[in-house]
């Protein structure tokens, strides 16, 4: 198996998780993340700071020029985020429209260009209820589509995609991965709000590994 | 059918054919265009002037940040534009690294803000042999992929897939396109260079049309 691959890093605990154990499976890595307006920008200091400290390559790719392109309350200020669990319908506000499809997309075009040939990304099981581009019939669709959208095949990777958040962070310990360097709340304070969806995601996840979350919280 | 449709526009022949088609068709268009940071920016501004013409709402989409992550010769300085056939292997270097993709996955969370349902695009017969992401495999893949991005799904329109640049340019003529509103040539310059992979096959569909292209050449 090919193992050079570019992994989309957001800077929240699944893809840094994910970055970890690509690198104990002796991948060699770069990272890919993106800044496309989201309030949580705070997201992206996270990445840079675990890459310098795994010595992986890592570029941030800007996309905010079309910030008002795409209608999220994670990206327009007049929109609040919303609070609650990430089933519930208010949820919806919190997707940007196709935003993994474009994320990975330019990480093919990426991968492509340095001759990498596979992608990680770690959509989980707990994304699916609320995010379309989380599904496994979204990932079905666009492992099929990478197959052809070069002269040879690109191969994502999504071995994340049937486990929950509590069992990725269960990966992550035993990976010694650092949580205290990344960053999962929509609101992008000081604090972390601890009411958001992910938020209330990310202390479920702690609390059933009976951990305490290293970051810190408003509540 | 939904006629609500966000038309990928290039500033070249074929796309500009299409915006004439769907809105003869009376589909509501939006059109979308992105600087990626091309030689041939010129084409943009064709596109603003086409939209301007025909009271199309448009938009161009900075793409230039990420100028550098993929490799091509219609992006770097350093490299020249190979002249000949589209269909020669030195072609290749014309290829931007998954750019129909990116330019797509753009297009569809922009139709799915607001409220739109199908993104049309103009891959033609011709572009196949040397465009990966032109191809009916590609074609068919992504509409596959836009079926499930969204809670809804999204249509990819692609009507030019099975016929030759020179039956696009048959269609234009019977729908009055103004192609002195068009720029193909991939240099970039104040004249076509006309020796180009693009310029070639432009040149061809006139001639094959018994038309005269009503662009300047240099030769």
């Amino acid at each position: 198996m090919n193992k050079k691959t570019v992994v989309v890093l957001s800077g929240g605990m699944d893809s840094t998780t994910l970055l970890y154990a690509l690198l104990e499976k002796k991948h060699k890595v770069k990272a890919i993340s993106f800044d496309y307006g989201q309030k949580h920008k705070k997201e992206l200091k996270m990445a840079k700071k675990t890459c310098e400290e795994l010595g992986v390559d890592h570029q941030i790719v800007k996309l905010n020029a079309f910030k008002g392109l795409l209608k999220s309350a994670l990206t327009d200020k007049k929109q609040d985020i919303p609070e609650g669990h990430y089933e519930d319908e208010v949820m919806k506000q919190t997707v940007v429209p196709n935003r993994n499809m474009i994320m990975l997309s330019i990480a093919m075009g990426y991968a492509i260009s340095i001759g990498y040939r596979n992608v990680a990304y770690a959509a989980h099981a707990g994304d699916h209820a609320i995010y379309p581009d989380c599904r496994p019939a979204f990932v079905e669709a666009i492992g099929r589509l990478a197959e052809v959208v070069d002269y040879e095949p690109i191969t994502i990777l999504t071995p994340y995609l049937d486990i929950t958040k509590t069992e990725v962070l269960k990966k992550g310990i035993d990976l010694d991965v650092d949580y205290s360097h990344t960053w999962s709340c929509y609101k992008g304070k000081k604090k972390a709000c601890g009411k958001c969806g992910t938020c209330v995601e990310r202390l479920e996840a702690f609390r059933e590994n009976n951990l305490k979350d290293p970051i810190e919280y408003e509540v």
